[in-house]
Protein backbone atom coordinates (compact mmCIF):
# COMPACT_ATOMS: atom_id res chain seq x y z
CA UNK A 1 0.00 0.00 0.00
CA UNK A 2 1.56 3.32 -1.00
CA UNK A 3 2.09 5.70 1.90
CA UNK A 4 0.48 8.52 2.27
CA UNK A 5 1.32 12.42 0.71
CA UNK A 6 -0.18 15.96 0.94
CA UNK A 7 0.87 18.39 -0.85
CA UNK A 8 -0.55 21.86 -0.39
CA UNK A 9 -1.11 24.77 -2.67
CA UNK A 10 -1.24 28.32 -1.02
CA UNK A 11 -1.75 31.99 -3.13
CA UNK A 12 0.49 34.72 -2.80
CA UNK A 13 -1.51 36.50 -0.38
CA UNK A 14 -0.89 34.20 2.49
CA UNK A 15 3.28 33.46 2.05
CA UNK A 16 3.87 37.60 1.77
CA UNK A 17 2.50 38.85 4.74
CA UNK A 18 4.39 37.79 7.77
CA UNK A 19 1.61 37.07 10.10
CA UNK A 20 -0.32 35.06 7.79
CA UNK A 21 2.90 33.27 6.72
CA UNK A 22 3.78 32.70 9.83
CA UNK A 23 0.35 31.03 11.20
CA UNK A 24 0.56 28.90 7.42
CA UNK A 25 4.31 27.43 8.00
CA UNK A 26 3.15 26.23 12.01
CA UNK A 27 -0.38 24.90 10.55
CA UNK A 28 2.09 23.05 7.34
CA UNK A 29 4.49 21.87 9.74
CA UNK A 30 1.71 20.09 12.01
CA UNK A 31 0.60 17.82 9.25
CA UNK A 32 1.55 14.35 9.72
CA UNK A 33 3.64 12.26 6.98
CA UNK A 34 5.30 13.47 3.57
CA UNK A 35 4.42 16.86 2.30
CA UNK A 36 5.31 19.29 0.11
CA UNK A 37 4.21 23.16 -0.51
CA UNK A 38 3.50 24.66 -3.79
CA UNK A 39 3.64 28.46 -3.04
CA UNK A 40 2.08 31.93 -5.40
CA UNK A 41 3.82 35.06 -5.03
CA UNK A 42 1.51 37.33 -7.58
CA UNK A 43 1.12 40.39 -5.36
CA UNK A 44 5.30 40.78 -4.69
CA UNK A 45 6.07 40.21 -7.84
CA UNK A 46 3.64 42.62 -9.54
CA UNK A 47 4.88 45.11 -6.18
CA UNK A 48 8.55 44.26 -7.24
CA UNK A 49 7.58 45.40 -10.94
CA UNK A 50 5.93 48.70 -10.07
CA UNK A 51 9.59 49.82 -7.45
CA UNK A 52 11.20 49.18 -10.25
CA UNK A 53 9.05 50.82 -13.10
CA UNK A 54 8.08 47.60 -14.90
CA UNK A 55 4.15 48.10 -15.31
CA UNK A 56 2.58 44.03 -15.09
CA UNK A 57 0.00 43.41 -17.76
CA UNK A 58 -2.92 40.89 -16.44
CA UNK A 59 -5.40 38.82 -18.87
CA UNK A 60 -7.97 36.88 -17.10
CA UNK A 61 -5.90 36.70 -14.13
CA UNK A 62 -2.90 35.56 -15.95
CA UNK A 63 0.47 37.73 -15.89
CA UNK A 64 1.57 38.88 -19.35
CA UNK A 65 5.24 37.96 -18.89
CA UNK A 66 8.08 39.71 -20.87
CA UNK A 67 11.43 39.84 -20.43
CA UNK A 68 11.30 42.22 -17.78
CA UNK A 69 8.71 40.76 -16.24
CA UNK A 70 10.42 37.30 -16.25
CA UNK A 71 13.39 38.41 -14.59
CA UNK A 72 11.09 39.60 -11.62
CA UNK A 73 8.93 36.76 -11.17
CA UNK A 74 12.21 34.61 -11.47
CA UNK A 75 13.49 36.31 -8.23
CA UNK A 76 10.56 37.22 -6.74
CA UNK A 77 9.12 33.50 -6.56
CA UNK A 78 12.53 31.31 -6.95
CA UNK A 79 14.28 33.99 -4.64
CA UNK A 80 12.07 35.93 -2.39
CA UNK A 81 9.19 34.06 -1.62
CA UNK A 82 10.81 30.87 -1.90
CA UNK A 83 13.43 30.91 0.33
CA UNK A 84 11.82 33.40 2.72
CA UNK A 85 9.30 29.74 3.33
CA UNK A 86 12.42 27.95 3.31
CA UNK A 87 13.93 29.32 5.97
CA UNK A 88 10.75 29.79 7.79
CA UNK A 89 10.05 25.51 7.57
CA UNK A 90 13.30 25.00 8.94
CA UNK A 91 13.22 27.38 11.76
CA UNK A 92 10.24 24.85 12.57
CA UNK A 93 12.42 21.93 12.15
CA UNK A 94 10.42 21.14 8.68
CA UNK A 95 13.25 20.45 6.01
CA UNK A 96 12.81 22.13 3.71
CA UNK A 97 14.30 22.42 0.16
CA UNK A 98 13.25 25.14 -2.13
CA UNK A 99 12.84 23.83 -6.08
CA UNK A 100 11.97 25.23 -9.39
CA UNK A 101 10.75 23.12 -12.35
CA UNK A 102 14.47 23.96 -13.44
CA UNK A 103 15.95 21.81 -10.07
CA UNK A 104 16.46 18.56 -11.16
CA UNK A 105 14.78 19.27 -14.27
CA UNK A 106 11.57 18.31 -12.35
CA UNK A 107 9.34 20.32 -14.48
CA UNK A 108 9.35 20.92 -18.40
CA UNK A 109 7.92 23.10 -20.12
CA UNK A 110 6.98 25.09 -23.74
CA UNK A 111 6.34 28.22 -24.05
CA UNK A 112 2.96 28.76 -24.40
CA UNK A 113 2.09 29.28 -28.29
CA UNK A 114 1.07 32.85 -29.30
CA UNK A 115 -2.81 32.61 -30.09
CA UNK A 116 -5.48 35.77 -29.28
CA UNK A 117 -2.89 36.76 -26.48
CA UNK A 118 0.77 36.65 -26.37
CA UNK A 119 1.19 35.85 -22.47
CA UNK A 120 5.02 36.00 -23.42
CA UNK A 121 7.47 33.97 -21.08
CA UNK A 122 4.44 31.77 -19.38
CA UNK A 123 5.51 27.71 -19.79
CA UNK A 124 2.85 25.33 -20.62
CA UNK A 125 4.08 21.97 -18.31
CA UNK A 126 4.95 19.02 -20.71
CA UNK A 127 6.98 16.91 -18.37
CA UNK A 128 7.45 16.17 -14.69
CA UNK A 129 10.06 14.27 -13.20
CA UNK A 130 8.86 13.46 -9.73
CA UNK A 131 10.71 9.54 -9.11
CA UNK A 132 14.15 11.67 -7.84
CA UNK A 133 12.00 13.80 -5.83
CA UNK A 134 9.62 10.92 -4.41
CA UNK A 135 13.00 9.12 -3.26
CA UNK A 136 13.86 13.22 -1.28
CA UNK A 137 10.48 12.79 -0.26
CA UNK A 138 10.98 9.16 1.72
CA UNK A 139 14.53 10.26 2.85
CA UNK A 140 12.61 13.55 5.34
CA UNK A 141 12.64 16.37 2.71
CA UNK A 142 9.82 18.47 2.68
CA UNK A 143 10.00 20.03 -1.60
CA UNK A 144 8.57 23.88 -1.94
CA UNK A 145 7.61 24.29 -5.08
CA UNK A 146 8.20 28.11 -6.64
CA UNK A 147 5.45 29.20 -9.59
CA UNK A 148 8.32 28.61 -12.39
CA UNK A 149 9.26 25.78 -14.81
CA UNK A 150 12.32 25.77 -17.74
CA UNK A 151 12.09 24.77 -21.32
CA UNK A 152 15.30 22.53 -20.65
CA UNK A 153 16.18 25.10 -23.30
CA UNK A 154 17.98 27.16 -20.93
CA UNK A 155 14.99 29.44 -20.49
CA UNK A 156 12.95 29.94 -17.45
CA UNK A 157 8.96 30.25 -17.58
CA UNK A 158 6.52 31.70 -15.90
CA UNK A 159 3.61 29.08 -14.71
CA UNK A 160 0.90 29.12 -12.53
CA UNK A 161 1.11 27.90 -9.26
CA UNK A 162 -2.53 26.00 -9.04
CA UNK A 163 -0.66 23.98 -12.63
CA UNK A 164 2.15 23.40 -10.90
CA UNK A 165 0.08 21.97 -8.21
CA UNK A 166 -1.53 19.93 -9.85
CA UNK A 167 0.73 18.66 -12.01
CA UNK A 168 2.95 17.71 -9.31
CA UNK A 169 0.04 15.91 -7.25
CA UNK A 170 -0.31 13.44 -10.35
CA UNK A 171 3.49 12.75 -11.10
CA UNK A 172 3.67 11.97 -7.22
CA UNK A 173 0.77 9.91 -7.10
CA UNK A 174 2.57 7.02 -8.81
CA UNK A 175 5.10 7.04 -5.05
CA UNK A 176 2.40 8.06 -3.00
CA UNK A 177 -1.23 8.31 -1.80
CA UNK A 178 -1.55 11.83 -2.94
CA UNK A 179 -4.36 14.25 -0.90
CA UNK A 180 -4.17 17.80 -3.26
CA UNK A 181 -5.01 20.69 -0.87
CA UNK A 182 -6.02 24.28 -2.67
CA UNK A 183 -5.93 26.56 -0.04
CA UNK A 184 -7.79 30.17 -1.03
CA UNK A 185 -9.71 32.78 0.85
CA UNK A 186 -13.09 31.15 1.58
CA UNK A 187 -13.74 27.77 3.70
CA UNK A 188 -14.48 26.03 0.89
CA UNK A 189 -16.92 26.11 -2.11
CA UNK A 190 -19.76 28.08 -1.72
CA UNK A 191 -23.44 27.22 -1.99
CA UNK A 192 -24.41 30.86 -1.44
CA UNK A 193 -21.36 33.46 -2.11
CA UNK A 194 -23.11 35.90 0.60
CA UNK A 195 -22.56 33.44 2.58
CA UNK A 196 -19.11 31.82 4.27
CA UNK A 197 -20.71 29.34 6.13
CA UNK A 198 -21.92 27.63 2.93
CA UNK A 199 -19.45 25.51 2.12
CA UNK A 200 -20.15 22.17 0.00
CA UNK A 201 -18.57 19.00 1.83
CA UNK A 202 -18.24 17.12 -1.14
CA UNK A 203 -18.74 17.64 -4.74
CA UNK A 204 -18.86 15.44 -7.66
CA UNK A 205 -18.83 16.06 -10.97
CA UNK A 206 -22.12 15.86 -12.32
CA UNK A 207 -23.12 18.28 -9.14
CA UNK A 208 -20.48 20.71 -10.03
CA UNK A 209 -21.65 20.42 -13.57
CA UNK A 210 -25.08 21.78 -12.40
CA UNK A 211 -23.67 24.59 -10.03
CA UNK A 212 -22.07 25.47 -12.87
CA UNK A 213 -25.04 25.46 -15.45
CA UNK A 214 -26.71 27.69 -12.63
CA UNK A 215 -24.36 30.05 -11.76
CA UNK A 216 -23.88 29.41 -7.98
CA UNK A 217 -20.18 28.03 -9.00
CA UNK A 218 -18.46 30.97 -11.66
CA UNK A 219 -15.10 32.60 -12.26
CA UNK A 220 -11.84 31.47 -10.67
CA UNK A 221 -13.58 28.34 -9.23
CA UNK A 222 -14.09 26.87 -12.42
CA UNK A 223 -10.62 26.04 -13.75
CA UNK A 224 -9.89 25.55 -10.15
CA UNK A 225 -12.39 23.21 -9.68
CA UNK A 226 -11.54 21.41 -13.54
CA UNK A 227 -7.81 20.46 -12.18
CA UNK A 228 -9.08 19.23 -9.19
CA UNK A 229 -11.06 16.73 -11.20
CA UNK A 230 -8.08 16.24 -14.28
CA UNK A 231 -6.30 15.00 -11.02
CA UNK A 232 -8.35 12.60 -9.65
CA UNK A 233 -8.65 11.32 -13.38
CA UNK A 234 -4.77 11.02 -13.35
CA UNK A 235 -4.45 9.01 -9.81
CA UNK A 236 -4.65 11.65 -6.94
CA UNK A 237 -6.36 10.10 -3.92
CA UNK A 238 -8.61 13.25 -2.90
CA UNK A 239 -8.61 17.23 -3.44
CA UNK A 240 -9.65 19.66 -1.26
CA UNK A 241 -10.46 23.11 -1.36
CA UNK A 242 -10.19 25.17 1.87
CA UNK A 243 -8.66 28.50 3.05
CA UNK A 244 -5.28 28.51 4.62
CA UNK A 245 -5.89 28.59 7.89
CA UNK A 246 -7.72 24.92 7.73
CA UNK A 247 -5.12 22.64 5.69
CA UNK A 248 -4.58 20.92 9.46
CA UNK A 249 -8.18 20.13 9.83
CA UNK A 250 -10.37 18.16 7.81
CA UNK A 251 -12.70 20.35 6.76
CA UNK A 252 -13.63 22.16 3.29
CA UNK A 253 -15.04 21.19 -0.28
CA UNK A 254 -13.84 17.35 -1.27
CA UNK A 255 -13.63 17.03 -4.45
CA UNK A 256 -14.65 13.48 -5.73
CA UNK A 257 -15.47 11.62 -9.09
CA UNK A 258 -18.45 9.33 -8.98
CA UNK A 259 -18.33 5.91 -10.02
CA UNK A 260 -19.62 5.05 -13.62
CA UNK B 1 38.81 4.78 -2.44
CA UNK B 2 37.29 8.03 -2.59
CA UNK B 3 35.76 8.96 -5.43
CA UNK B 4 36.72 12.35 -6.94
CA UNK B 5 34.73 15.75 -6.90
CA UNK B 6 35.31 19.03 -8.32
CA UNK B 7 33.75 22.04 -6.71
CA UNK B 8 33.64 24.93 -8.74
CA UNK B 9 33.53 28.26 -7.34
CA UNK B 10 33.03 31.62 -9.72
CA UNK B 11 32.66 35.26 -9.71
CA UNK B 12 29.83 37.33 -9.97
CA UNK B 13 31.27 38.69 -13.25
CA UNK B 14 31.53 35.52 -15.42
CA UNK B 15 27.53 34.55 -14.45
CA UNK B 16 26.15 37.56 -15.15
CA UNK B 17 26.95 38.46 -18.65
CA UNK B 18 25.60 36.45 -21.18
CA UNK B 19 28.87 35.32 -23.15
CA UNK B 20 30.88 34.29 -19.93
CA UNK B 21 28.20 32.60 -18.47
CA UNK B 22 27.84 30.62 -21.61
CA UNK B 23 31.16 29.62 -21.69
CA UNK B 24 31.44 28.59 -17.89
CA UNK B 25 28.36 26.32 -18.39
CA UNK B 26 30.12 24.83 -21.36
CA UNK B 27 33.34 24.21 -19.51
CA UNK B 28 31.39 23.21 -16.00
CA UNK B 29 29.38 20.98 -18.36
CA UNK B 30 32.40 19.28 -19.90
CA UNK B 31 34.15 18.76 -15.97
CA UNK B 32 34.28 14.71 -16.24
CA UNK B 33 32.29 13.08 -12.67
CA UNK B 34 30.89 14.60 -9.53
CA UNK B 35 30.90 18.14 -9.44
CA UNK B 36 29.56 21.39 -7.58
CA UNK B 37 29.08 25.03 -8.88
CA UNK B 38 29.76 27.95 -6.64
CA UNK B 39 28.37 31.30 -7.73
CA UNK B 40 28.28 35.10 -6.39
CA UNK B 41 26.32 37.56 -7.99
CA UNK B 42 27.65 41.02 -5.98
CA UNK B 43 27.14 43.04 -9.75
CA UNK B 44 24.13 42.14 -10.34
CA UNK B 45 22.55 42.61 -6.78
CA UNK B 46 24.49 46.21 -6.51
CA UNK B 47 23.02 47.00 -9.93
CA UNK B 48 19.68 45.54 -8.81
CA UNK B 49 20.03 47.37 -5.44
CA UNK B 50 20.51 50.88 -7.41
CA UNK B 51 17.22 50.50 -9.27
CA UNK B 52 15.67 50.21 -6.47
CA UNK B 53 17.10 53.11 -4.92
CA UNK B 54 18.81 51.22 -2.33
CA UNK B 55 22.67 52.15 -1.46
CA UNK B 56 25.22 49.76 -1.61
CA UNK B 57 27.72 50.31 1.40
CA UNK B 58 30.72 47.55 1.52
CA UNK B 59 33.60 47.60 3.86
CA UNK B 60 36.96 45.42 2.61
CA UNK B 61 35.27 44.36 -0.22
CA UNK B 62 32.43 42.88 1.82
CA UNK B 63 28.92 44.16 1.39
CA UNK B 64 26.53 45.62 4.67
CA UNK B 65 23.35 44.09 4.41
CA UNK B 66 20.42 45.87 6.02
CA UNK B 67 16.97 44.63 5.64
CA UNK B 68 16.66 45.89 2.53
CA UNK B 69 19.65 44.84 0.80
CA UNK B 70 19.08 41.44 2.12
CA UNK B 71 15.73 40.68 0.43
CA UNK B 72 17.82 41.81 -2.78
CA UNK B 73 20.47 39.51 -2.21
CA UNK B 74 18.03 36.80 -1.32
CA UNK B 75 16.03 37.40 -4.79
CA UNK B 76 19.31 38.25 -7.05
CA UNK B 77 21.51 35.62 -5.64
CA UNK B 78 18.97 32.46 -5.00
CA UNK B 79 16.48 33.76 -7.20
CA UNK B 80 17.84 35.37 -10.65
CA UNK B 81 21.38 34.38 -10.84
CA UNK B 82 20.91 31.03 -9.01
CA UNK B 83 18.15 29.48 -11.58
CA UNK B 84 19.69 31.64 -14.81
CA UNK B 85 22.71 28.83 -13.97
CA UNK B 86 20.39 25.86 -13.22
CA UNK B 87 18.22 26.29 -16.26
CA UNK B 88 21.46 26.65 -18.89
CA UNK B 89 23.27 23.54 -16.88
CA UNK B 90 19.91 21.59 -17.50
CA UNK B 91 20.08 22.70 -21.32
CA UNK B 92 23.32 21.13 -21.82
CA UNK B 93 21.95 17.60 -20.20
CA UNK B 94 23.86 18.34 -16.68
CA UNK B 95 21.34 18.07 -13.94
CA UNK B 96 21.30 20.50 -11.35
CA UNK B 97 19.78 21.54 -8.37
CA UNK B 98 20.10 24.96 -7.20
CA UNK B 99 20.45 25.31 -3.24
CA UNK B 100 21.05 28.03 -0.90
CA UNK B 101 22.35 26.91 2.65
CA UNK B 102 18.68 27.14 4.01
CA UNK B 103 17.52 24.21 1.84
CA UNK B 104 18.00 21.07 3.35
CA UNK B 105 19.68 22.73 6.37
CA UNK B 106 22.97 22.40 4.05
CA UNK B 107 24.70 25.82 5.91
CA UNK B 108 23.63 27.16 9.34
CA UNK B 109 25.45 30.44 9.80
CA UNK B 110 25.05 32.97 12.69
CA UNK B 111 24.68 36.51 12.09
CA UNK B 112 27.75 38.24 12.67
CA UNK B 113 28.48 39.69 15.88
CA UNK B 114 29.35 43.86 15.53
CA UNK B 115 32.27 45.15 16.39
CA UNK B 116 34.03 47.92 14.74
CA UNK B 117 31.48 47.36 11.77
CA UNK B 118 27.98 46.12 11.60
CA UNK B 119 27.64 44.00 8.70
CA UNK B 120 24.23 43.43 8.86
CA UNK B 121 22.44 40.44 8.07
CA UNK B 122 25.39 38.82 7.20
CA UNK B 123 26.38 34.99 8.52
CA UNK B 124 29.36 33.05 9.71
CA UNK B 125 29.14 29.71 9.00
CA UNK B 126 28.54 27.00 12.02
CA UNK B 127 27.26 23.81 10.91
CA UNK B 128 27.14 21.84 7.18
CA UNK B 129 25.15 18.99 6.55
CA UNK B 130 26.45 17.47 3.76
CA UNK B 131 25.13 13.65 3.71
CA UNK B 132 22.37 14.04 2.07
CA UNK B 133 23.34 16.17 -0.72
CA UNK B 134 26.82 13.81 -1.16
CA UNK B 135 24.36 11.07 -1.48
CA UNK B 136 22.00 13.39 -4.24
CA UNK B 137 25.43 13.73 -5.97
CA UNK B 138 26.30 10.06 -6.30
CA UNK B 139 22.70 10.43 -7.72
CA UNK B 140 23.63 12.07 -10.62
CA UNK B 141 22.63 15.65 -9.38
CA UNK B 142 24.82 19.05 -9.58
CA UNK B 143 24.27 21.32 -6.74
CA UNK B 144 24.30 24.70 -7.55
CA UNK B 145 25.06 26.84 -4.48
CA UNK B 146 24.10 30.03 -4.06
CA UNK B 147 25.98 32.90 -1.00
CA UNK B 148 23.23 32.79 1.37
CA UNK B 149 22.67 31.03 4.30
CA UNK B 150 20.65 30.44 7.47
CA UNK B 151 20.09 30.97 10.75
CA UNK B 152 18.06 28.29 11.91
CA UNK B 153 15.62 30.84 13.13
CA UNK B 154 13.64 31.70 9.92
CA UNK B 155 16.49 34.15 8.56
CA UNK B 156 18.46 33.96 5.52
CA UNK B 157 21.54 35.78 5.76
CA UNK B 158 23.93 36.87 2.70
CA UNK B 159 27.42 34.81 2.95
CA UNK B 160 31.03 35.21 0.89
CA UNK B 161 30.84 32.62 -2.10
CA UNK B 162 34.27 31.78 -0.83
CA UNK B 163 33.53 31.10 2.18
CA UNK B 164 30.33 28.35 1.13
CA UNK B 165 32.67 27.15 -1.80
CA UNK B 166 35.35 25.99 1.08
CA UNK B 167 32.89 24.87 3.89
CA UNK B 168 30.84 22.66 1.09
CA UNK B 169 34.24 21.66 -0.08
CA UNK B 170 35.54 20.64 3.30
CA UNK B 171 32.03 18.83 4.25
CA UNK B 172 31.90 17.32 0.50
CA UNK B 173 35.35 15.82 1.35
CA UNK B 174 34.00 13.38 4.11
CA UNK B 175 32.41 11.02 1.20
CA UNK B 176 34.44 12.28 -1.85
CA UNK B 177 38.22 13.21 -3.04
CA UNK B 178 37.60 16.72 -3.35
CA UNK B 179 39.45 19.36 -5.71
CA UNK B 180 38.16 22.73 -5.21
CA UNK B 181 38.96 25.65 -7.59
CA UNK B 182 38.18 28.99 -6.77
CA UNK B 183 37.89 31.08 -10.11
CA UNK B 184 39.19 35.02 -10.31
CA UNK B 185 39.99 37.08 -13.01
CA UNK B 186 43.89 35.80 -13.61
CA UNK B 187 45.14 32.56 -14.92
CA UNK B 188 46.37 31.76 -11.38
CA UNK B 189 48.85 33.06 -8.43
CA UNK B 190 50.85 35.57 -10.59
CA UNK B 191 54.39 35.95 -9.10
CA UNK B 192 54.22 39.53 -11.03
CA UNK B 193 51.33 41.67 -11.22
CA UNK B 194 51.87 43.54 -14.31
CA UNK B 195 53.09 39.95 -16.21
CA UNK B 196 49.39 37.58 -16.62
CA UNK B 197 52.16 34.94 -17.95
CA UNK B 198 53.85 34.82 -14.54
CA UNK B 199 51.56 32.10 -12.73
CA UNK B 200 53.03 30.41 -9.94
CA UNK B 201 52.37 26.74 -10.52
CA UNK B 202 52.46 25.39 -7.14
CA UNK B 203 52.31 27.36 -3.95
CA UNK B 204 53.40 25.69 -0.38
CA UNK B 205 52.44 27.45 2.84
CA UNK B 206 55.97 28.88 3.73
CA UNK B 207 56.42 30.39 0.18
CA UNK B 208 53.11 31.93 0.86
CA UNK B 209 54.26 33.29 4.28
CA UNK B 210 57.48 34.73 2.53
CA UNK B 211 55.58 36.24 -0.75
CA UNK B 212 53.15 37.93 1.38
CA UNK B 213 55.86 39.27 3.47
CA UNK B 214 57.38 40.12 0.16
CA UNK B 215 54.78 41.83 -0.56
CA UNK B 216 54.14 39.90 -4.28
CA UNK B 217 51.03 38.32 -2.70
CA UNK B 218 48.57 41.28 -1.41
CA UNK B 219 45.01 42.03 -0.84
CA UNK B 220 42.25 39.43 -2.28
CA UNK B 221 44.74 37.03 -2.60
CA UNK B 222 45.43 36.73 0.82
CA UNK B 223 42.27 35.29 2.50
CA UNK B 224 41.54 33.99 -0.96
CA UNK B 225 44.74 31.48 -0.35
CA UNK B 226 44.31 31.20 3.29
CA UNK B 227 41.02 29.63 3.39
CA UNK B 228 43.01 27.42 0.26
CA UNK B 229 45.07 26.10 3.09
CA UNK B 230 42.34 25.85 5.33
CA UNK B 231 40.41 23.95 2.92
CA UNK B 232 43.64 21.35 2.66
CA UNK B 233 43.98 20.73 6.77
CA UNK B 234 40.08 20.23 6.69
CA UNK B 235 40.67 17.39 4.25
CA UNK B 236 40.14 18.69 0.90
CA UNK B 237 42.39 16.76 -1.54
CA UNK B 238 43.87 19.80 -3.67
CA UNK B 239 42.88 22.96 -4.24
CA UNK B 240 43.39 25.30 -7.72
CA UNK B 241 43.28 28.90 -8.58
CA UNK B 242 43.03 29.86 -11.88
CA UNK B 243 40.55 31.65 -14.32
CA UNK B 244 36.90 30.66 -15.01
CA UNK B 245 37.74 30.19 -19.11
CA UNK B 246 40.49 27.23 -17.87
CA UNK B 247 38.66 25.50 -15.61
CA UNK B 248 38.58 22.08 -17.45
CA UNK B 249 42.26 22.08 -18.07
CA UNK B 250 44.61 21.48 -15.70
CA UNK B 251 46.46 24.52 -15.40
CA UNK B 252 46.40 27.51 -12.39
CA UNK B 253 48.12 27.80 -9.11
CA UNK B 254 47.98 24.38 -7.29
CA UNK B 255 47.90 25.55 -3.66
CA UNK B 256 49.59 22.03 -1.16
CA UNK B 257 50.53 22.28 2.24
CA UNK B 258 53.84 20.98 2.77
CA UNK B 259 54.34 17.50 4.37
CA UNK B 260 55.88 18.59 7.86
Amino acid sequence: MKEKLTLVKVGGKIVEEADTLNQLLHDFASIPGYKVLVHGGGRSATAMAARLGIESRMVDGRRITDLETLQVVTMVYGGLVNKNIVAGLQALDVNALGMTGADMNLMRSEKRPVKEVDYGFVGDVKEVNADLLASLIRQGIVPVLAPLTHDKQGHMLNTNADTIAGEAAKALAKHFEVTLMFCFEKKGVLLDAENDDSVIPEIDQDTFRKYVAEGIIQGGMIPKLENAYQAIDAGVKEVIITQASDIHKNTGTKVFVSPQ
